[in-house]
C-alpha cells in the first residue's frame, strides 16, 4: 500500500486520495448531499464501513439507499438495533445469531424472561428511542482472545469464538452500550434506520440442533422509506389472504387427502377452472396448427433408459410391475411423443409437426417439500414437442413466443425472460450448440425482448428460454419454457426425408406455457385473490330473488336465459335474509349478483352488483346477458 | 312306459298317441305342411330326432326352421355333410370332432392328402351333390363295444370310445356310406341342408394338445335361406373391413407400442374424436346437474382395502411404492369420489350429488387377451357416482335412463337392457336388496322398457342394470351400467343430515354411459366403418382447388370462412391430379369434399361431394357453411 490511493469511480473517472481516506471523506469530497446519503463503501467489489479507511486503490463505490446492497446493510443494522432494545428491556439477555434473510432479518435471543408477541410493540418503541439517540455504529477489530475476554460469561459467543483460529482477527460492532460479534457491514449511525417492523416470534434451537437450548427468534424487516415498508406489509397481508391453500378450501376448488399426499383432488369448482384453461389452450392450439395426442401414463423402463430419463431422473420416478417387467409412470411426455413421431415416415413437407398433450406426469417430491398445488407429486403439463427442420427453428420459436405472450397477457401477467446457454456437462457437437444459442438470441433480439443471460445454465441436451411471470403481488414464478433439443432425435433415431430425398434429423423444441396446469391454477388463485375473471369463475352469476315467494318465477326465467346463453349461473332460492345471501355470494367472490325484486320483475330488468364494485346498476336483462356473453368470450379481466 | 303317449302341445292342448309314435307322425297328424317343415322334436325340453319314437309322455314341440334350436341342428348336420364330402374327395380321411360353434361349425380332419383353401369350393360342390342325393340321416344306438368294432382302424374314435364306460350305449349317425360317432340331433335328410359356406382352414391339435397330431380344421356356416347366409357373409366381410384396428391404422386414429402393451396412444385424429365425446358428455352433464371432479391416479393401498377392491380385485391392480408405502393405480374411481363426498358435511338439501369424472383407470389383462382398443389395460371411464337419499332413487334412475337413451340415440344405437339381481355371495340386509331391486324394476316398468332378467347376477354390493348396444353389424356390446350400492356408503361411513336433523346414510348409484371411452371409440369406428358423422369426423371438410395455380386464393378464402365457423377443414394445395386428391379424401372418409374450379370461383359457390353419396351439389358457399354448422351442432347422423 502506498501513500496515495488511486480510486476509480463508477463513471470511469479516476482520482487520487491520501492514504487513510474513508468512503465518507470521498463522498464529502463530491457533495454534502452525497455525504449525508452515504451508508457504506465498496472497494474492488468488497463492502466496507463508511468511516473505515479505504484499504487499497481500485474501483470505489458509495453505497446509498438506492444501491443494490443497501437494503441488506440496513436490515443487518436493524437487527442490532432490535437486539440493543431487547437488552435494555429484558433481564440477562444473551444473543445468538442475527442474520439478514429474504425480505428481513431475525435475531435469536436467550432471555431470562420470556418474550411474547405482545412485547414486540414495546421493543419497537425502544428501537425508535435508540434511533433518536443517534448512536454512532463502530467497528472494532480485535484478536480472538480479546474478543473472548469481552464476551466473558456469554456461552454462545464463546462457542462461536472457539471455532475461530486463535491468531485470527474478529470484528465487533458497537453502538452506545451495545456491542456484538459481527462481520458487518453496518450503517454509520442508528438514525439512518427509520422504517422497520417486528413481525413475529418463534422458537429456534441454538445452532439448529435440537439437543441445544431453545432460543427465541424475533423476525422483523426494515426499509428506507415508510411507504415501502407499508407496501411490503400490505403485500404480506394480501399474500396470506390470497394463499391458494386457504382460498382453495374456502372456494372449494381442490382438496388433498392423506391417502395420496401431494396428489390433488379437483373439486367441481376447481375442475371448471381446469377445463376452461384446457379449452383455452386447445382453441389456441387449433389456430396455431398444433395436433393434440394422448400417450400412456406408464411405459417400459427400457424406454426411459433409451431416453436418458433413467440416468438423469430415476430417483424421482415411480415404478410398477406389468407382465413381470418394470414400467415407469411417466415423469415427462417426451418419449411417448417420440414413439408417435416414429410411427410413420415423415417428409420435409410435414414439418413442423406440433404435437401437444395435456399430459399427466408423476414426479416424486419429498413429503416435507410438498406445498399445496405449488409443489405436488402429480400434475398435468400443457406440453408440446415441435419437430422442425434446422431452417425452421427461428420461425417456430417466434410462433411459440407469440403464443406465450398471448396466454400470459390474457391473465394480465407481466413476464421476464431468461436465456440459459450450454452447461459444462452438455452433450452434442459445438456447432449445433452455437447454432441453437444463436437462434434463440436472434429471436429474442428480433422480437425486442429484454432478457437475462444465464450462462451455462441450459439443459444438458440444449439451450433454453424460461419465462418468469410476475403476479399481482409482484412475486415471480417460473412457468413457460422453450428448450431446443438435439439429443432426443438422436436417441430415438428420428428422421425425415429432406428435399433432396435424403434422410435428415429433425430438431425437437420442447415447450410448455402454463408449465403445470395445477401449479398455474395455484398461481391464478393467488394472483386474482380468488376473484377470478368472469370467464374463469366457477359460478359466474348468482341470482338472488328478494323474496322467494314473490320473485322466484322471474328469477328462474333469468336463470334459464343465462343458462341458455352458456353462463354458469346459480339461483339462491333459500328462505334466508337477502343481506345474508348477498354476503355469502360475496364470500364466494362470484363476479355478478343479480338481486331481483318487485321493480325488476315489473320492468324486466336486473339489479347488478359486480364483485369488488360499490355501485349497483339496473339494466334490461337482455342487455345484461349479451354484455356478459361478450365479457366471457373476450376473456376480459 | 304305457301303451299310450299323452302329449301336451305348446298351446296347452293335450292329445293321446300310440306308443312308438315319432315327432314326424305327430307333425303329419297336424298338417302335411308341418310334416314337411319339421326338422326334429322336443319332449320335455329334450331334443330328439324327427323319426325317433317319442320316449315318454309330456310337453312336446316340433322343431321347424323358425325354432330357436333349429340353426344349431342344421349346422351340426352340415358339419356331417362336409365330412362326408371330404371322405369322398380325399384319401384315407379320419375325423376328429365336429361341433357347432357361434355362427357356424367346424370339423377336424386327418387326411393323407393335405387340404388347401383352394379345395373348399370343390368340397362345397360335392356337398351340394350329396344334398341332391337326399340321403336319409339315421341314428343308430349301439353298445360301446359294437361301436369300437364299427370304428376299427380309427385311432381317434377308439380313443374317444375308450373314455366311455363299457356298458354305456353310444349313438352313431349314418347317411348313405357315411357314418360318425355323434350325440345328434340331426335333420332327417341331407336335402334339408341348402345354404352353406365353407369359410376357412386352420390347424388344430387333436384334443387341443400340442403333443398330439396336428389335424386340419375346416370352418363353415349354414342357414336355412340363402339370403340369410348372404347377409351373414356380408356382415363378416364388413366386420373385417370395419375392424377398428385396421381402420385405426388407416385413418391414423390410434396406435400401440410394445413399450406399453394394451395402453393406447391417441393420434391427433383419434384425440379429436375423444375430445368431442368428452365435450358431448360434459355438455349433457351440465344440463343434468352433474359436477365434474378429478381424483388422483394412485392412492394408498389401505384405501383399497377399505373399499373392498383389494379383496375383490387386487390381482388386476398395478402397484407402486410412494414414501415406502404401497400405492395402487386406481382400477376404479369410486374410492376417490367417496373421499370427496366426505370432505364436507352434507344436508338432505344437497342431495342428489352427481359427481362425474373422466377417470383414467388401469386394470391388468393378460397379454394374450388384449384386443386393440376393445380390450386394453388402461382406459378412461365416463364415470359418475350419484349420492341420493333413499326416496330419490327412482327419480334419479329415471334421469340416468334418459341420459343413456339420449347419448345412444345420438349415435343411432339401439340397445337392450338387462336387470341383474342379488347374487349368492351378496352383502347387506334383505330389506335393502328388495327395496333396491324393486326400485329398478319400477323404473323399468314405468319407462316401459323391455328387459331381460339375470337372476342372481348382480354385483355383491347391489343390483344393476346393464345396457347392451347393437351396432350397425348387429353385434352386441355391453356399455352402460347403472348399479345401486349400499356397501360403499357403509364402508366409508358416508352421512348426510336428514330433515329431522339426524345423520342418515346416502345410497350411491354408480353409472357409466360410454363405459370406457376408449372401447366406445373402437365400437364407433366399427359401427360407422370409419365414416363418422360430421360432428365427430377428425377432418370435416377437405377443400380441393382444381388447379392450385388458378383457384388457390378462393380455396383459401373458403377454408378461412369454414375455420372461422369452427369447422375442421383441410386444404389440399398439392400439385397432384384432381382425381388422385378426391380418391385420397375418400379413403380418409372425409364427410365433405369441396372441389373448387373456375365456375365456383366465378359464382362464389362450392361443388360438394358428400362421402357415400354419388351426386354432387353446387351451392352458394355461405349456404354451405350455415348448413354445415347446423349439421354439426345438431350432431346429425
Amino acid at each position: 500500500m502506498g501513500q496515495k490511493l488511486e480510486l476509480i469511480f463508477p463513471d470511469g473517472a479516476k482520482k487520487e486520495f491520501e492514504a487513510g481516506t474513508s468512503t465518507e471523506d470521498v463522498a464529502a469530497s463530491i457533495s454534502p448531499g452525497l455525504k449525508k446519503k452515504a451508508l457504506a463503501g465498496k472497494i474492488n467489489g468488497k463492502l466496507i464501513d463508511l468511516s473505515q479507511p479505504i484499504p487499497e486503490s481500485g474501483e470505489v463505490a458509495i453505497i446509498t439507499p438506492e444501491s443494490e446492497e443497501a437494503l441488506e446493510i440496513l436490515r443487518h443494522s436493524t437487527a442490532h438495533l432490535m437486539a440493543q432494545a431487547v437488552r435494555r428491556l429484558f433481564k440477562n439477555v444473551k444473543l445468538g445469531v442475527g442474520p439478514v434473510i429474504e425480505d428481513g432479518f431475525y435475531y435469536d435471543i436467550d432471555s431470562e424472561e420470556s418474550i411474547t408477541q405482545e412485547d414486540l410493540p414495546k421493543i419497537e418503541k425502544e428501537m425508535k428511542k435508540i434511533v433518536s439517540e443517534n448512536l454512532a455504529i463502530q467497528r472494532l477489530e480485535v484478536s480472538r482472545n480479546e474478543a473472548k475476554e469481552k464476551f466473558s460469561g456469554d456461552e454462545y459467543k464463546q462457542e462461536l469464538l472457539e471455532a475461530i483460529p486463535e491468531d485470527e482477527q474478529v470484528s465487533i460492532y458497537e453502538q452506545g452500550e451495545f456491542f456484538d460479534l459481527c462481520r458487518g457491514i453496518h450503517v454509520p449511525s442508528t438514525n439512518k434506520i427509520k422504517a422497520f417492523k417486528l413481525q413475529n416470534l418463534a422458537g429456534a434451537y441454538w445452532r439448529g440442533d435440537s439437543d441445544n437450548k431453545m432460543l427465541q427468534r424475533i423476525y422483523g424487516t426494515a426499509f428506507f422509506k415508510q411507504a415501502d415498508l407499508d407496501e411490503h406489509l400490505d403485500l404480506l397481508r394480501q399474500a396470506k389472504e390470497r394463499d391458494h391453500r386457504k382460498l382453495g378450501r374456502e372456494l372449494e376448488l381442490f382438496m388433498f387427502s392423506e391417502e395420496a399426499p401431494g396428489m390433488p383432488f379437483f373439486l367441481p369448482n376447481g375442475q371448471i377452472i381446469r377445463t376452461e384453461l384446457e379449452n383455452f389452450s386447445r382453441n389456441l392450439y387449433t389456430k396455431a396448427g398444433y395436433q393434440e395426442v394422448r400417450t400412456p401414463l406408464m411405459m417400459n423402463q427400457r424406454l426411459w433408459e433409451q431416453s436418458g430419463h433413467w440416468d438423469h431422473y430415476h430417483e424421482n420416478m415411480y415404478f410398477s410391475d406389468v407382465d413381470d417387467k418394470r414400467f415407469a409412470l411417466k415423469p415427462m411426455n417426451c418419449p411417448g411423443h417420440m414413439l408417435i413421431y416414429k410411427n410413420k415416415q415423415h417428409s420435409y413437407r410435414d414439418l413442423p409437426i406440433r404435437m401437444a398433450e395435456f399430459g399427466q406426469v408423476h414426479r416424486h417430491e419429498l413429503s416435507g417439500s410438498l406445498n399445496g398445488m405449488l409443489r405436488v407429486r402429480t400434475f398435468t403439463q400443457d406440453d408440446a414437442h415441435i419437430f422442425v427442420a434446422p431452417n425452421q427453428i427461428e420461425a417456430e420459436l417466434k410462433q411459440v413466443f407469440g403464443l406465450v405472450d398471448q396466454i400470459y397477457s390474457t391473465f394480465g401477467f407481466e413476464y421476464s425472460v431468461e436465456l440459459s446457454t450450454r452447461p459444462e456437462d452438455s452433450m452434442g457437437a459445438d456447432e449445433l450448440w452455437e447454432k441453437a444459442e444463436q437462434s434463440l438470441e436472434n429471436v429474442l433480439k428480433e422480437l425486442n425482448v429484454d432478457y437475462y443471460l444465464n450462462e451455462g445454465d441450459g439443459a444438458f441436451y440444449g439451450p433454453k428460454i424460461d419465462f418468469h411471470i410476475k403476479d399481482a403481488l409482484k412475486r415471480s414464478h417460473q412457468c413457460a419454457t422453450i428448450q431446443l433439443d438435439f439429443q432426443m432425435p438422436e436417441k430415438f433415431d428420428l428422421t425425415y426425408v429432406n428435399e433432396a430425398g435424403e434422410k435428415d434429423r429433425p430438431i425437437v423444441i420442447h415447450r410448455a406455457v402454463f408449465g403445470s396446469i395445477d401449479r398455474f391454477i395455484a398461481i391464478l388463485i393467488e394472483h386474482f385473490g380468488g376473484a377470478f375473471p368472469t370467464w374463469l369463475a366457477p359460478v359466474q352469476v348468482q341470482v338472488i330473488p328478494v323474496s322467494p315467494d314473490a320473485h322466484l318465477d322471474y328469477a328462474k326465467s333469468v336463470q334459464a336465459q343465462l343458462e341458455e346463453a352458456g353462463v354458469r349461473v346459480q339461483l339462491d332460492e333459500r328462505n334466508e335474509k337477502i343481506g345474508y345471501k348477498i354476503r355469502e355470494a360475496q364470500m364466494k367472490k362470484t363476479p355478478y349478483m343479480l338481486v331481483l325484486g318487485d321493480k325488476e320483475v315489473a320492468d324486466g330488468t336486473v339489479n347488478i352488483r359486480k364483485y369488488g364494485e360499490q355501485e349497483q346498476n339496473v339494466v334490461d336483462k337482455e342487455a345484461f346477458v349479451s354484455k356478459l356473453q361478450e365479457e366471457i368470450s373476450s376473456q376480459s379481466l
